[in-house]
């Protein structure tokens, strides 16, 4: 059985390049003692992976030159030497950007395709959901009421953030690129508002849409945008660190946020968030967050890609804005 | 009688200078109906009163073109329309730079010159001390064998929490400019160790004095030093974002932390304060830490310049980094 995979061959200086990537068709591994061998079926395209890419300590080990790329996925047993799962069970695991993949069913578990299609664990069923549900919930601690300003908000994480802020009563407002975007977040996901800061000044938009100032912002974006947020912020308001989507392909230095003495002004605190950290709740999130789906109250959205050999210029859309909803990449 | 006072004649472009002051002697004012006549004796000098000099909102309404520049200051009680205080009382108060001054009474309390000298209600039994209290200890969250490390340490706030967190229990370890400030901290002030920026590497040197990273920074500096210890901080560390010296003089943007996507792997945060907000709690923290002064564990130091017409000068040691302790102001 042949296994098609992307490698990781350098490490890129600012934007990923097909350079960086080597694609192999390699025969699959043996399944040993304990192991499944999934059929990949789609695998997740996320921001953290220009992270990953890069050498030196983070909250996770990069990957090594000449590794298949690191990847969260869905896909269906194939052979299983393992108790728990049997041949046809369709899992996530991390299962890296490869076609065929072995696993000792380290952080495998089971999704169930008539509960939701399989690509949507790997968006608001999985750990886009979860970064959300959690760095909103635990680390913004949004009251009804409040203002409540995310970025990336037609991304898997920030569509999903906005969401839960209403369904906790807050005013909700979204910062994303191009009309279409601000759109959807407003007349689908059900946005207060919407801010185009491919087109519109943030700086006046937060001005008009959050009236009351800013009292929670989950930022995925950085930079510019950040700190614009934070000439807005609230007493005792909370910024939520999940990503910074804008500085992961500098060059140069990241561009740390100038107004961050607005949080001296106003007792504000910024926090960073990782989604494992959660990972004994996951649970719990799940199945609140499932109800919250089948009441209507939090829709998902997944954009799908085709084929592993467009992987390389599959993950730049993430970088280019150009996804909408959570980016996903299917196997044939 | 004559009363001397420095007014705010226009608005600091970078550093103040003497054109950004007005010298004026005028008759003081009378003493009206529940006022007080205040002769000021010592006056505060603070890095705070850089930004009260800039237009636009901030934790505190500027001070306006024209008045006497705000300070916190202590003095006699020379005419009292109050029945709160007597003729010869000793008063702490907001009088502002000025050796006259009339007060409605809001915000002045009685000082006993006879516990400690009266510079020192300006210093660690003053809003310095309180700023270091509840800093550290309600936002640091310092837990004893946690490193502690504070810049601006041989500082009026610095060296305060870094004795108060001694006192519970952590390695601490100051950043200071020079070799006599650094063998300050570390001699008098019973700190672990202490790292000179001036003349060493803030990375070596935080690299070899916190061998088991940092918990809790508290930041009166901003600027490079503050990114050099976001790179060394441990999971779950706190950051108190007191001040930012470094960057109050500055005539184009302030250096936001180019490094705060550390706060993101290592799940830590950042946070503002102002001391004002825990007034209520003045009390019981300057009770605790008048124990600790007599039991010899908080040792305090004022650096003590003399003369009203020198305010100008004096106030600019403070970004020179010339003072040597709690800075303050005695007036004839």
């Amino acid at each position: 059985m042949k296994n098609k995979q992307w490698l990781l061959a350098s490490r890129p200086h600012g934007e990923p390049t097909r350079e960086n990537w080597e694609f192999k068709e390699t025969d699959s591994a043996e399944t040993g003692a304990g192991q499944i061998k999934v059929k990949v079926e789609y695998i997740s395209l996320d921001p953290a992976m220009r992270g990953w890419m890069n050498e030196g300590k983070s909250y996770i080990e990069p990957v090594q030159l000449g590794d298949v790329m690191r990847a969260g996925a869905v896909g269906e047993v194939l052979e299983s030497n393992s108790d728990e799962f049997a041949v046809g069970d369709k899992v996530y695991g991390n299962f890296g950007v490869q076609t065929i993949a072995v696993s000792d069913t380290k952080g495998v578990h089971k999704v169930d395709p008539a509960l939701a299609p399989l690509e949507r664990y790997l968006g608001v069923l999985g750990m886009p959901g979860m970064t959300a549900y959690f760095g909103l919930l635990k680390t913004g601690l949004p009251e009804a009421g409040e203002t409540v300003v995310v970025s990336g908000a037609a991304g898997a994480v920030g569509g999903v953030v906005g969401q839960i802020a209403k369904i906790k009563g807050c005013r909700v407002v979204g910062i994303a690129g191009g009309a279409d975007k601000c759109g959807y977040v407003v007349n689908e996901l059900g946005f207060d508002a919407a801010i185009d800061y491919k087109n519109e000044s943030v700086h006046a938009g937060l001005k008009e849409h959050c009236p009351d100032g800013v009292d929670v912002y989950f930022d995925n974006v950085g930079g510019d945008i950040l700190d614009a947020v934070l000439t807005r912020i609230n007493l005792k308001a909370r910024i939520v660190i999940c990503g910074a989507i804008s500085q992961y392909n500098n060059t140069s230095a990241v561009k740390g946020p100038a107004n961050y003495l607005s949080l001296l002004v106003n007792r504000a605190r910024m926090e960073g968030i990782v989604v494992f950290d959660n990972a004994r709740h996951y649970g719990e999130a799940a199945k609140e967050m499932a109800g919250w789906i089948q009441q209507g109250k939090l829709k998902a959205k997944e954009h799908v890609e085709s084929g592993i050999e467009n992987f390389p210029e599959t993950l730049m859309m993430l970088f280019k804005g150009e996804n909408f909803g959570k980016l996903v990449l299917k196997f044939d």
